[in-house]
């Protein structure tokens, strides 16, 4: 193969087949394709596009690229989420132990956090003792005897992706949705899931502002994950405020425990059962959404939910005493109250700059490998739409000093916007399967 | 400078300041920049283009990156002539003496053949003892001597050219106008030249087969040219035939010697004519066309621009004798008539089979610094639209040994098509100046 001849391919607007995507993976994990043909490939596909047999093939030899779960004779169905990432996104956290406790196997590999949200890894290990580099094979066995397992990213999982998203970062070739897609359902189908389902956010706090592109990319990978014998299904959901009241690992750890008791904020509720519902009907759990929408009511109720985070936190080395007591959780040396400057309406709350906050105050990374303070943060507690007086206390700032608690400040006067209310992007927008795409907002 | 920011601007439709472009060839030329990132961006310039301050900013940072003439106190005008190259373009070779026999210095930096067309430094490395390798101070002295220098690309000029075309060169970037574009103007613009002249090919045997891009590198090459001061005009000349009947080095050599006596094929001596009254336009012998042209005919009728080719391979160490007797070029070891297999009517003469025929039969390079047999090619006598009587010879194939007569012979039966005669390319159909752009064809 001469990989000149298909990049010029992809730059004049032709497709690579199957064959020559695994060619093309395979020559540049052997370093026999330079990271400099790579980069100019890369950008020919931000340009041309990757038609639906591309797709398939380029996320096939991404996936073939490392080892996968194997759940031979395990005999209950495997359905995961996946979210492409939000500012105060702790769905995860209450999503999987609630699903699990419903009778469905989640092994959900997550990401750590990078940029301006955050990584559900990072906030599982603001939980003292939690261990989240489980090995595949501890991985599976948790999953088989206890219903699920939160862990962080192998490097044997499609390292394919690895290589190619570390190039990607540094040549502007992020932002192309079949190579999010690949890349995202290269991991995922690794997990070796019966069904899978995204959570595709929407908005100025996500990496797809534009509701368009967040539709197309959530149809994307419905399409992918189809093409591969997983059932998929996505959800469009609104990220142009944050999800929740908390940002920051501990904070939003506490609030995902509100969640399980049924207690939480209404929105993370929403859409974590809006979630746990599809990942209920894809698992075949029942095929009736009212019946599912029931099981999973119950078990926010009857404690089954909580009761299943609390045995997850122990097999994972936990404190599981963060359950009954969030005190236990890291707490931050400097509190802050943000009171509103003035009469009015909170006309919008833009996650954007409060995510990049936690990161400045120590709460995320700017590089893989920095440590974080898992105690920083803040509590929103205004909403957009909501009426406030002159110094109402309207959020809190959590940092470890006085230099974090002003840029937490700095950044909510940034983020909370007054003046006439606007129609903020519905909660949940779409339902996109492989018969459709239903509107819901 | 943060580079991936720049890439991902022109990734997105916008432009860089010309500051931006000189940060970008330093740095790239510093090691500042890495290959890879350096391929991403030029994959988003083939896809986005480049606005005029793009392009002369881009030219001007490649032209700074290396020396360039320095022609204080010499008081004749300067003017040179580039062509995109083509199959039997020999032009340079008949015009360069042609222009200097009438008081114009021409210092005539080429390049070598790469691919399947010439190079005007191989083809005057077929007379014996012929130097290409002048220095800049050695081609200046000689410039001011007798008014005419042909030399090879010095290591000296636009060296980030030379990189960043490697790199083009496996990444799928080479054709892009933009691109192209700069890469000539910096190293035409590095002689300090008073006027320049474009020859601009179109035709299955240019770089540029359709003749609205190629009229669009004409058009952009002059807009960068005028830009930095050089008075440029631009031909757009047809290259859906070969030019003369000579392909190959030697071969080419013996036509232009015909040419400078004023004896040569028509199409040749036309084009020639054209470029060189263009260069007197230019130059400011005259401003009067009428008389440019009288002037560039009594320069060969009189036998004066024969006198400075004589003058010139004398003077750069080449065997002055091959003007009176062509003999001395290096001959082929196998010559062998091509007939024509049926009587008919040439359709046409497509040029790329041809001068890829001259590389397999070791009469170009693959790779820059491949040894060149200066012997070999072809003479193909019939024109597109002649008629030919079955049997009649109307090629010869000159070869090195058996296996490149097959290969010769091969070739022409590619090439040489039968059938209702077509319309060819204007042989000159466009002259495109500061002014505008006039239709001749």
């Amino acid at each position: 193969m001469l990989f000149p001849s298909l990049i010029e391919r992809k730059r004049d607007g032709g497709v690579l087949t199957p064959d020559e995507w695994r060619a093309t993976i395979t020559g540049y994990l052997a370093d026999a394709i330079p990271d400099y043909q790579m980069a100019a490939m890369l950008m020919a596909v931000v340009w041309r596009g990757l038609d639906a047999a591309e797709l398939s093939g380029l996320t096939q030899a991404m996936l073939d690229s490392g080892t996968r779960f194997d759940w031979t004779g395990s005999g209950r169905p495997r359905v995961d989420k996946h979210s492409t990432g939000g500012v105060g996104d702790k769905v995860s956290l209450a999503l999987a132990p609630l699903v699990a406790s419903c009778g469905v196997a989640v092994p959900m590999m997550s990401g750590r956090g990078l940029g301006h949200t955050g990584g559900t890894t990072d906030k599982l290990e603001a939980i003292p003792g939690f261990r989240t580099d489980l090995s595949l094979d501890e991985a599976r066995a948790q999953v088989d005897r206890i219903g699920v397992a939160m862990f962080g990213q192998s490097e044997r999982i499609a390292p394919a992706d690895r290589r190619l998203y570390a190039l990607r970062d540094v040549t502007g070739t992020v932002p192309s949705i079949p190579l999010i897609a690949a890349s995202i359902m290269s991991k995922k189908l690794a997990e070796g899931l019966s069904g899978l389902v995204l959570d595709v956010k929407a908005g100025s706090g996500a990496f797809m502002t534009s509701p368009e592109h967040a539709l197309e990319l959530a149809r994307t990978m419905v399409t992918i994950g189809e093409a591969h014998g997983c059932r998929t299904t996505a959800l469009v959901t609104a990220m142009d405020r944050p999800l929740g009241r908390a940002i920051g690992n501990a904070l939003e750890v506490e609030e995902a425990l509100l969640a399980l008791d049924g207690r939480g904020p209404e929105d993370l509720l929403l859409v974590t059962r809006a979630l746990a519902v599809e990942m209920l009907l894809l698992a075949g759990v029942t095929t009736d959404r009212p019946a599912a929408t029931r099981l999973v009511g119950e078990a926010l109720a009857s404690g089954s939910a909580l009761a299943k985070f609390r045995e997850l936190v122990a097999a994972q080395g936990g404190d599981p005493g963060v359950v009954d007591d969030p005190g236990r959780l890291p707490q931050a040396l400097e509190v802050e109250l943000f009171e509103a400057p003035a009469a009015g309406v909170v006309a919008a709350v833009d996650p954007r700059p409060l995510g990049a906050a936690v990161v400045a105050m120590g709460g995320g990374r700017r590089r893989l490998g920095d440590p974080i303070d898992h105690s920083v943060g803040f509590v929103v507690s205004a909403r957009p739409g909501a009426t406030v007086a002159k110094g109402e206390p309207i959020a809190s700032v959590f940092a470890r000093d006085a230099e974090g608690i002003a840029t937490g400040l700095a950044a909510l006067g940034e983020a909370i916007r007054f003046g006439p209310a606007t129609v903020g992007l519905p909660l949940i927008s779409h339902r996109v399967t492989a018969r459709g795409t239903e509107s819901l907002g």
